[in-house]
């Protein structure tokens, strides 16, 4: 068995969201599809430690935001690597409600999709929710972030309770096998994400070649 | 509700396979992916009305291989448009069984996975099979084939059968908005492929500009 294999299927990235009476919660989410055409309905997969699972139980209704291609790693570690229960992730992002009710995130999105739960299965550490459609929007013209162009151009790892958690870090370790040498490397002790300083953290004006220790003493985790 | 927004969501395309006794199918999917790490289960959404549905069926296996971004539209056809109950799939084609028996294409393919059924799930025209991972591997270095490659350049589209069908092709009548003109356009009757003068049929040296009365007269559809 070669688990290098499941590296060459493809995913989409996207911020599934639900709430909880007047509370919101979303995360990051790969596992988004369509799944009938008559009527429209989709899948995800989510986690059951999530608070979103629990959100989407209590209220039968989820959306998934279509996220850009240009969606900065902040952004995409707020929903990702922090949890609601700690956090609250709509305080500062853009979002709408929708028809049923659900929040939806707009910001660094290109379009949203809206479901009503119809059934779910139990695959293990995640549920399958399948989800009727009950809207869907363009927010604006723009390509989808793709979970590859996460991991190979924004040097994304998986948190703990991704589908993939197991291909890209095993046991929790990140695979530095990847980035150049001789450039120092220092590894976030909380979400996997690593400074290189052959590629710096241009998001926030630091370019390629920057050492470590030149960065700002308030400088933090790009992810956390 | 735009619907335009679902044309955003990011899929792989797979060659799902299955078998019966002696016999193989196998079809294209664009709805395979992993939903747990620990074990390692993916689900696929396949239609009712698919002779690779009876067979999962019967067999509780099923396979897919992940499809290179070169795989020609002829072959793409093979397993897209055409039934196994008329054509065997597999007469011509690179595939290896796998550990349960199942069949996996191996042609323009650049990885495979193999499954044991562990619950099915309702959705209407679908049903979605959630599958124990038995065995992956690597068949050859490439980069997969996206349906938005499929889409945008090779031109392809949805069969009947797919989850995305009324996307792309409202009530059966292909989209020819997004081709140019004054280019002639002579479209498939069977498989909504259009031969566009303007694009000509590279993959069988048709230069773009190629009229259609200058195609051979054993010139056919390279979808069908």
């Amino acid at each position: 068995m070669d688990l290098k294999a499941l590296q060459d299927i493809t995913y989409g990235l996207f911020i599934v969201s639900s709430r909880s009476g007047t509370k919101f919660n979303g995360q990051i989410c790969n596992t988004v599809m369509q799944v009938t055409a008559e009527p429209a309905r989709f899948i995800i997969a989510i986690h059951k430690n999530n608070l979103t699972h629990e959100y989407i139980v209590k209220s039968g209704i989820f959306s998934a935001s279509i996220l850009e291609d240009s969606a900065p790693m902040d952004f995409i570690g707020l929903f990702g690597f922090k949890s609601g229960r700690e956090v609250d992730k709509f305080a500062d992002v853009g979002f709408k409600e929708g028809i049923t009710g659900c929040p939806m995130v707009t910001d660094h999105t290109i379009s949203t999709v809206e479901c009503s739960v119809i059934n779910k299965t139990d695959v293990g550490t995640h549920t399958i929710f399948a989800g009727e459609l009950v809207d869907a929007n363009v927010v604006k013209t723009g390509n989808p972030l793709t979970y590859a162009i996460y991991h190979q151009v924004k040097k994304g790892f998986s948190p703990k309770n991704a589908p993939t958690f197991k291909i890209f870090d095993n046991s929790g370790q990140a695979d530095v096998s990847g980035l150049k040498t001789p450039f120092e490397q220092h590894k976030c002790t909380v979400c996997g994400y690593i400074y290189n300083s052959g590629t710096g953290d241009p998001e926030h004006n630091y370019k390629p070649g920057t050492p470590f220790k030149k960065l700002a003493e308030n400088w933090i985790c790009p992810v956390c």
